[in-house]
């Protein structure tokens, strides 16, 4: 089990981007201060794919221009290829995120490439990223489960994370974009990718559809991950399951790991704070259950 | 790690004395057959707590009377002393729970008596039921927190578990009421326990308050326990926080339980179908993320 836990805030681009509504870009710009003010150490800020595939997110620049950018605080953002990496610096990103799938189905209905294609994309990414000395995270989607194909082959799951990790990515965050995952499945994922890549490189990414994320990180972090991404408010919904429930919730990450003694550097007040002001913002009801009995209490 | 599991299904007792919604008996009725149908093994029905505690379980009597008796399922009531054990055994019930808390403030405020206390007026009942050939299951309360006292020592739940054990209840439960624990602890207490009463005599019971539970769950088997309790669409509320929520859903935990290869005997699909039907019955949205996912996809 590790001593320190970094949480990777994904709510602003991961949760925001999969919300009916859309909010304000100045209300996009307090989002991330609020969260980068409690504690957190990656706040990722927003996405540069298209406008047309995320409208929510069709002010990216705006809003990386607009934030106040806290010392030690990382603000990666998503870029889907070549023209995205361009948009996304010349906005002033440092740090930037690639994303494909582990399910050749999905990527298909998501990307409209193959596996290989997506790589492909990704490459003359990677490379100006390193000229660039910019970092690179890779997420790997649909690790245990695909809504178009279902089940997922771990074989798959460990050769998109190690090509990732070759071409350059210094963490792969691996995801269970449905939720379905239970936490042998999880473990096993986890343990066969760690045999590719070094622990210390890896990130997991739970969503909470069918209420397992929670106990899917426990059965992580029992192997050693020391990364966790969450969403404030478990913002994102599930675009395969309307009215499903979205990415796990940055505050019941929190507060698990504060009772187990591990070290997060968050301060869980203000991120659940942050937690019920955003649902307010969003007209729904909080997805953190702590954030709910704080407000209940 | 177990390889089978039995849930005590506690929603038509522990779910529903804490809904605000009453509903109609035949309603009840309804609601212990759906559950015994799904391949539950035991379905806590009732409670002979008096009326002016519980109005919501007042008519426990009709209730008992008109459930349809599986061969091989198992229908504990809630029993709060020698009166209600005759109330209860008058009804027809064949196996009782009593109840106490590990926390001397949570006795005193919610049934004005001490642990000691409470216990004594247990050990009519125990003696009773022993010549009856009546199983006895026992509750212990607030085992990793408590809404008056906060903290709650583990020596305290040893001892109050151990004198239940002793007393002659075959299997002793162990609950978080609040729902504040955390795995880290939720395994501590489990072990600390378990050196005074052998693990297969055991059984936890999380609420979900901060969302904790199924991590808590998944803690405690790891450390070999075979029993939990939980309720159908996660009803049940937490008394102390108005607003949070409740057990944890007998869905998610069979969900997990499935995922991991551990044998329930439960039919996920009729239990899911079942949750869904009862929180139309209590007009709220289903505590269980397994169930909404289902009706949402």
């Amino acid at each position: 089990m590790p001593s320190s836990v970094r949480i990777v805030e994904v709510g602003p681009r991961d949760g925001l981007q999969n919300e009916k509504a859309i909010i304000p870009t100045a209300a996009k710009i307090e989002l991330i201060d609020r969260l980068s003010a409690t504690g957190l150490r990656t706040v990722e800020a927003t996405s540069f794919v298209s406008p047309k595939w995320v409208p929510q997110l069709a002010d990216a620049a705006e809003v990386y221009a607009g934030i106040a950018r806290r010392p030690g605080v990382r603000y990666p953002v998503l870029v889907p290829n070549e023209r995205g990496y361009e948009r996304a610096r010349a906005a002033g990103a440092d740090e930037v995120a690639v994303f494909t799938a582990a399910s050749e189905a999905f990527n298909k209905a998501n990307i409209n490439a193959s596996i290989d294609e997506s790589l492909e994309r990704f490459a003359p990414v990677l490379e100006r990223a390193k000229a660039d000395g910019v970092p690179v995270r890779g997420y790997v989607s649909t690790v245990l489960g695909c809504p178009y194909q279902g089940e997922v082959p771990v074989a798959g799951v460990v050769h998109v994370a190690r090509a990732l990790h070759q071409m350059g990515c210094y963490e792969i965050s691996l995801g269970d974009t449905i939720g379905v995952g239970t936490p042998g499945k999880a473990r096993a994922m986890l343990l066969a990718v760690a045999e590719a890549i070094p622990m210390p490189a890896l990130a997991v990414h739970f969503h909470d559809t069918y209420g397992q994320a929670l106990a899917n990180i426990l059965a992580c972090l029992e192997e050693g991950v020391a990364v966790v991404d969450a969403a404030v408010s478990g913002t994102g919904g599930c675009p395969y399951a309307k009215g499903a429930t979205g990415n796990v919730a940055s505050e019941d990450v929190a507060y698990m790991l504060r009772g187990m003694g591990i070290e997060t550097g968050i301060d869980l007040d203000a991120l659940s704070d942050t937690g019920r002001w955003l649902a307010a913002l969003l007209s729904r009801d909080t997805g953190s259950k702590v954030t709910r009995a704080r407000a209940a209490s």
